[in-house]
């Protein structure tokens, strides 16, 4: 598209930038700021500013947030005996959702050779840290249950291995409202293995 | 979501605006540009306004470009005699990809009842002007050729009925490159009512 203004260049090519914007994406939204009075777009821009300005990662637990610390590092009113483990501060508000009221930790990813995410990518050793400060008795690890979920929960058993605190996983199985006839084969390995008393 | 931050929302809030955006994706993008050092963000914000700034429609033929009017418009080299009509912005720079070198006309949408777009919402009135300024040969109308598009080529046809230009429209057929075998009933009745001498 060579024959777009320069400043359109500039803005498709920083659209494409996001993920899941290709070319074409990229494109379609370029002209679709662009249309009618603009109000949407600049709009956009300054909530982009605003965000960027306001929110930023608790020093406790690494949420995003626009206090530091979070409003669930603040909140005195949670159990903070229980540490969840998660990689994205999306994770604290699916959880959140879920009805968990104790405290979070963010690690802001999780170990992926691949991509060239290694531990200290992480909030590890802030981790660490909190855990050697007293006052934990849980720490339950809620990356996601795929390879590089499971290697994140094994690195941080590994990082708090004789340390006076329970590591523990959220648990695999065949999810809620889900049908037995059509879970994959390895769904229903982890509903066996991790079968309970009724 | 409610657990996330007032400015977080507001962004997922207008970045739902975007179209093919959902709530998921919404908040995807509002945590991708909110992780690490927002550069990407801020370039983002400043790419937006930056386009908003210096990217206005053509006075002539409502091309959106920094220049007004725009360089298709300013282009003496061009055959003005031709002028083509088309949609939206992108349709010019696909044409141009195209090879067409005559003069644009960008309709600003195509009329679509559904969506509460009609004639006067569209930059036929200016279209009307130009035929009548004289030194146009023949507007080609070059709407997609479905049925909103056919609609608008039509009331483009009416529009100029009586005009001494000729209206003529892109040709419809089965595609360059494809395979008659998979090519849709319509596209194949298309092709043999536009057959041509070999």
């Amino acid at each position: 598209v060579a024959s777009s203004a320069k400043s359109v260049e500039r803005l498709m090519a920083e659209l494409r930038r996001l993920p899941g914007v290709g070319e074409r994406t990229a494109e379609r939204l370029a002209y679709h700021l662009l249309a009618g009075t603009r109000k949407e777009a600049r709009d956009l821009a300054q909530a982009i500013l605003d965000a960027c300005e306001r929110v930023r990662a608790c020093g406790v637990c690494f949420h995003l947030d626009e206090s530091d610390p979070c409003r669930f590092c603040a909140d005195a009113g949670r159990d903070g005996t229980v540490l969840l483990v998660v990689e994205d501060p999306r994770d604290v508000h699916a959880f959140e959702a879920a009805g968990f009221r104790g405290r979070y930790h963010v690690l802001q990813g999780r170990i992926a050779p691949l991509e060239g995410i290694g531990p200290t990518d992480l909030t590890l050793a802030a981790l660490a840290r909190r855990v050697a400060a007293g006052g934990i008795r849980e720490v339950c690890v809620a990356t996601s249950p795929d390879l590089e979920g499971e290697a994140t929960a094994a690195h941080v058993r590994e990082l708090l291995e004789g340390k006076t605190v329970a590591v523990t996983r959220i648990a695999r199985g065949i999810p809620a409202g889900a049908s037995i006839r059509h879970a994959q084969m390895t769904i229903l390995a982890d509903a066996l293995a991790g079968r309970r008393p009724l």
